[in-house]
């Protein structure tokens, strides 16, 4: 079977391999992929192994759909030929996530754990869901990270309900679920980029007001959609300090759930506004197995398209990453003949 | 009656005058002040109004305990001779509090509402909850502010449960209820302070383990001491940089109430463990009148004394602001013979 | 003004009566009545009073819609010009209810406090709340009781979200807007009911799959319906032994809204798969005013209209409550000129 | 090694055998038992398999603390000689439960799964949970069943608070553990029981009333003693038409957890009190791994030690059990030497 695969950090030292096609053991089931979505997570591993030492040869990527092609001893969730996607942190079924204070856990597909860019992997069978039956490949593929993310700030923390207002920062991988899953609650849905185009893009998906935030002052825009009650959920996909903007906009009793990290490691913002409207700041990393789950059923109920950028074909890796580069509005995948 | 006020800015401009006593109007209650306490705030408004441009005569002071003594026409809550307390933002009685996200409601006595230091005061009835049999005036005065806030940000909100670990920054008003209600619940109390005498007087009150700052490192104390588990919930009374360092002692999905704001209005703290340990982070500012029933009920069911430093007189208001400013092991209160 | 009243128990002693328009008090607003909509209780305490002792002349009606027409002293929370539209139990904002487990709170329109079949109200501005703009006086009316009920059942108390499957029991006021509010938040609806022609509007106004409970099993339908999952959220409408059916049809972890009594005051059911499947179970009794508020601005934005079956003019009310006597397939609503 | 097993039904047909010492597979482990607590499924498993079809010979047992003799290849969650307790349900981690609607799950040990009256057995590392420091084995092997369920209705579900009320219905294992619990958390415990004796020692347990069933109409003495509140949490351990008097003692908006079956299978109550005092009605079958490990880390803090009957050696099984039937005051445990 074709691979890809890093001998050293690097874009450049990204190299097609061959393997031969594992065996699942007990409990485990072979997995034939066949589609695989990127994510900013990826562009970090490849580059820099994102702080943690890497053993090469390291098969990035962490999303992906495909079916079961063989099963292990007692591995009894699947049959063979059922479609199947990953989960991002494959021990995490529910409840609460492992580690502890000193060390987190980060134990993920494509990092601490081999990635899928490969046409064959072998993985315990709880490491799998069902595939949405109303997505293809390639769409069901941008599901385990970016989706579930989405999901799991507005759904499973957020319990989002109809007539909420939802913020969500740009157009990126989650921004655009963000708006779909807001929508298909009933939310009002804000979004803000720096690209008008964009702006127009994300309206036709859904979003009830978009804010240019070259033009405008964001904050004062989400005081004039809202009425001054300000977002009832802010997706923070932007980090730094403009987490501090993000308290100035939220309603009382709001909920921040700081995502993405483009603008710094370091979040900050003013503490009096946090203490009188007292919103839940919380830090998403993906989500658990029963989310993903329950996502995949809203998904089949409510007819939720993944926007997909462009697919690309299992030897053209590089450029779907040099896609990646130039921020597209949608996910970029990369399919397996 | 006997009143302190402020005509202008500044402690050198609070003098003790004299008004009629008022009557209740309909729904109001009269009530004999018997105690207060004091707590930074009043400190605060007494500077400088903390921002907020005061109509002087004012008179400071937020947390009361004293008797009703005349009922208003339909006032229907209160009987004559019943004990009460007062509630720190009257108009919240349950769920959500007022406001909206550009201008969060800050309508609290002493504040926006007239304050609390003065013989005799008339009211809502609303205003107003049932004192604990168990305590003295001058114990129940300690209640609606800082001991509130403690029972707020670790049960209203954190639903603290036996064999959790709370970690207590330092040993102010809302400290030490803080360790006392954590120990009513069976929990785990970690305290950190400077003062190595106030740190033993902590384990006097039933902290489990306390740590010295200037002498440990005392995230890595909270490691020790939680086995790497880190502390479940930390009441954030530092504020400023110290929510970087809270961030890395906290538990995965633990809760930091963010109370104290003592190193300055703007928090930061670092992104990737808010992410991967995902704790609640929320900001608390006392609570409402329901949760103030609870907690008096706690009280006279376990019999929790509030800490006292030290009772003053009326007359020595001066005096009690003096020793506030000292940095007090428990509560000061001003008794009105 | 004209207002309808009881002298005494019966539909045969209701009457057209005329009493002067009454003058707002101290924080009390007039409200010129528009529409009031009927529900089950009306019937019940025209009958004979629900088992609570009338005081006659008694008006019936707890469901109104109309605009302030006079403001009364320190009323602040409307102008003079606003759609407003009533709250069914007028003490509880948020939170918990009044009551205790001796003497539960029922202390609501048209039963303990005056109805609202009248051309003009005095009541205190608390009790209102702001009517939806998207909807007329008639639509409006419908919220408070029927609209209110489904709402808090299914995501006040119930958090629903999209892939979820939501049971509901018959097609009356509150069934036809489950339908409508689990639709909104993109939930799998199955409807229950022993007539053909009404299952078909039911599916014409949203429900997924449609049950007729004469003709088939229809716990057995639900397993077929979800692949036995079961349903994740059932509205009891119809109370009795029914509730045991519920039982078996619920999903793990599920929920059970008891609201309707139709089969019996007494409730029952088999202990072990309520053990087993741990669903929770908690009758509703209506709902508090932000809730009621929430509902609104998700009406507001998603569109969602009442169904209603037909308007009466205010003189017609015997042929309206006739009417409601053969179960109608939406709201049955009176409206004032 | 020595085993206990069913040959038939019936506990006639309950004999001592010999087998050898199994030897634990990949991702298991082998355990020393040391000590077994009898519940009342025993009971009900020995002599009719509670509906299910046993496959003979069948160990009973569900309740277990023993040591780690042995891992097999990758168990990596114990060392050799850990000290260790079982989990009643082994697949249940965290989060819900497995099984749907139609088929609910009963995997459990002593039942779908074997028993662990044996001196040694082997398990999957992943059912087992670290046994408290401070509890001996005979007391540990309490934990799992009895303890947990209490532990799981009050705190995982329940979140109790100090100040609350619970009523206690009888004096078996899980009330006894739910006497201790709602005490280590700060709350009122209200017991009844037909036993003058078992009430003694109920309040020298920490129960704050005391209720004779026989002597007194129990709802009324809970609203005595709560001055018409009513109880916070009920754990109902009668069932039966016995809910129907717990929904008239429960608080509004209380909480009532049906736990034990003794008075007939089939639930039954009032609806008009459900519906205006809104408590969740929740069945409770023992808990989860992550809410034992949760409950060990109470009991190491606070120093509860479970409440023995009395202890049997291994060979004396028979004269425990014939002990369970008399309804004693505390756990029967035995031990193997």
């Amino acid at each position: 079977m074709k691979l890809w695969a890093l001998n050293d950090y690097g874009r450049a030292n990204l190299r097609q391999r061959s393997a031969p096609i594992p065996e699942p053991g007990p409990g485990e089931v072979l997995v034939k992929v066949a589609a695989v979505s990127l994510n900013h997570r990826d562009i970090m591993m490849v580059a820099d192994g994102m702080g943690a030492p890497l053993s090469f040869p390291f098969s990035p990527g962490s999303d992906m759909a495909g079916s079961v092609a063989a099963l292990g001893e007692g591995a009894a969730r699947f049959s063979v030929g059922d479609r199947v996607i990953s989960t991002f942190m494959p021990g995490w079924i529910d409840g609460r996530t492992a580690g502890n204070a000193r060390t987190p856990s980060y134990r993920a597909l494509g990092g601490e754990l081999p990635g899928v860019l490969a046409e064959y992997l072998v993985v315990p069978d709880g490491w799998l869901v069902r595939a949405p039956q109303s997505l293809d490949d390639g769409e069901a593929s941008t599901l385990p990270v970016a989706g579930l993310t989405a999901w799991f700030a507005l759904i499973e923390r957020g319990t989002l309900r109809a007539g909420e207002t939802v913020l969500v920062q740009g157009t990126g991988g989650v921004a655009l679920f963000g708006i779909q899953i807001a929508r298909m609650h009933g939310a009002t849905v804000i979004v803000t980029s720096g690209s008008s185009e964009k702006l127009d893009r994300a309206k036709a998906l859904g979003a009830t007001y978009v804010i240019n935030r070259h033009t405008e002052d964001w904050v004062e825009a989400v005081y004039h959609h809202t009425r001054d009650h300000g977002a009832d959920h802010i997706l923070e996909l932007i980090g730094g300090a403009n987490l501090g903007r993000s308290i100035a906009a939220v309603a009382v009793a709001g909920r921040i759930s700081v995502i993405g990290l483009l603008e710094g490691l370091e979040l900050s913002g003013p503490a009096v506004p946090l203490l009188l409207k007292s919103p839940v700041i919380q830090g998403v990393a993906v989500g658990h197995r029963r989310a993903l789950e329950d996502f995949v059923l809203a998904i089949d109920r409510n007819g939720l398209k993944p926007v997909i950028q462009r697919r690309y074909g299992f030897d053209a890796l590089p450029e779907a990453l040099a896609a990646f580069d130039c921020g597209p509005f949608g996910k970029i995948v990369v399919e397996i003949a």
